[in-house]
């Protein structure tokens, strides 16, 4: 997808400034606009949040192709010195292994049980900044690391704006142990039939398995076909759900939200 | 522990008739007072929840020392012809090898969603009938069987009944994921910090390394030195942390309490 990128708004620092490159005439005084990838937007996005982090901190590593970009930045602004004495927490095992490629020290949530910030993407995002994790298959690990820090920034292109969660028509994922996940299965769609809920197991692209997390449990996808209503009352439900070991809504978690979009880049903060 | 055991009270069979031989007089009109050991009570109390199984019935079949009597005692009737056509779901890898050995004919929740009658025992069972389950470390699969089915019938020895739960000062189990376990167990610590609580990690007694579950998972044991108050809630508040898959106490599930003791067998109805 190509979209037009003529400025920032929302935000103090220019295009440059985050690390994107616009290919626009120097000499020019009127920006004209520039066409960027979905991709130069979570980028854009990502560089953004990196300006939060400082030298010392305990930080969480998101998992996705947005936070992969903010893990490159942090990798490189230790490379040139920028930064330095950041402890990483990764929230899976790919995290893990691009950030030891990159030279960032690593450790975890025992050692580091309080986290300074965390900076990770999202798959959907509503208006008061609850979101819905998981489509690469690392909710857990990211929730147990982004539900204990003290600021989580959240890094989106503006397509993952939603009205309501659920409302992109594409998956919320709920991790459940193998033992019997049809039954789990047909429970979390049974818990959500008013809203019109059908629950998919997650298979593998390549060899049409069930996928198994690195927790070596199985997804299932929920899509809705009407909003769920009550967040809260709908995460309870689906925990009780013996089976289930974790969802992919993350409510009242974020405190920063960074949308890089057609008109430029915008950050919503949690009001408090 | 041999105690004394007298006569059946709060039931209309006869030791006999649970299977259990009482070595007194037969010429004897008189019941003079029997010394049976802590297992001979768990086997009446078994014996007397197997009276509930009728043939042609979608057997939730539970894990323990206690649970291990009424599946050998469902076994012996089919052989019998007492019995036929059970379908068994099994409560743990452990339970399903006993029932095979038995040649108790088996099946899952997938194929069975529904289950009519399951029979387990319990590590602690409070006056409204909520119970302590998972010292045995089968809570999950427990958990996902019980809450299935369409009578839920405890057994257990009189040893096991407390004003509140977490009251006999053992563990109150929570399985949760390997992945940064410390911290899970210290978070579990801090919710219960006002009842007391120490959490602490399930270790095999063979070799001091982690007790992992069927489910390839770990167990924290909680220990309370105060009432923890209302279940309901706590029982929320543990699902809520990322990490816990899932907690051993089993609220408004069991519809009969069989209880075997000092004075005979009392069976205790859940209020409707």
């Amino acid at each position: 997808m190509a979209i037009p990128y003529p400025h920032f708004i929302g935000s103090e620092k220019s295009a440059m400034e985050t690390g994107i490159l616009v290919p626009s005439s120097p000499s020019s005084a009127t920006l004209s606009p520039v066409i960027l990838t979905q991709d130069e937007l979570k980028r854009i996005a990502a560089y953004k949040a990196v300006e939060y982090v400082k030298s010392g901190m305990v930080l969480g590593l998101g998992t996705g192709s947005t936070a992969k970009h903010a893990v490159d930045r942090i990798g490189e602004l230790l490379r040139q010195g920028k930064l330095h004495s950041i402890v990483g927490i990764p929230t899976s095992k790919k995290t893990h292994d691009q950030a030891v490629s990159l030279g960032i020290p690593l450790s975890d949530l025992d050692a580091h049980p309080v986290v300074d910030l965390a900076i990770d993407g999202a798959d959907e995002v509503d208006p008061f900044l609850n979101l819905v994790k998981g489509r690469g298959g690392s909710l857990l690990r990211e929730k147990m690391v982004e539900s204990s820090c003290r600021k989580f920034v959240v890094i989106v292109d503006e397509s993952k704006l939603v009205k309501h969660l659920g409302g992109s028509g594409l998956a919320m994922p709920v991790e459940i142990v193998p033992f019997c996940w049809k039954f789990t299965a047909q429970r979390l769609q049974n818990l959500f039939e008013d809203s019109g809920c059908v629950a998919q197991l997650r298979t593998s692209v390549e060899n049409g398995e069930p996928f198994v997390t690195d927790n070596r449990n199985y997804i299932v996808d929920l899509y809705f076909k009407k909003d769920i209503g009550d967040l809260k009352a709908a995460s309870d439900e689906i925990l009780r759900l013996a089976g289930v070991v974790e969802h992919g809504m993350f409510l009242d978690m974020a405190t920063t939200v960074i949308v890089a979009g057609e008109l430029g880049v915008t950050v919503k903060n949690k009001l408090k």
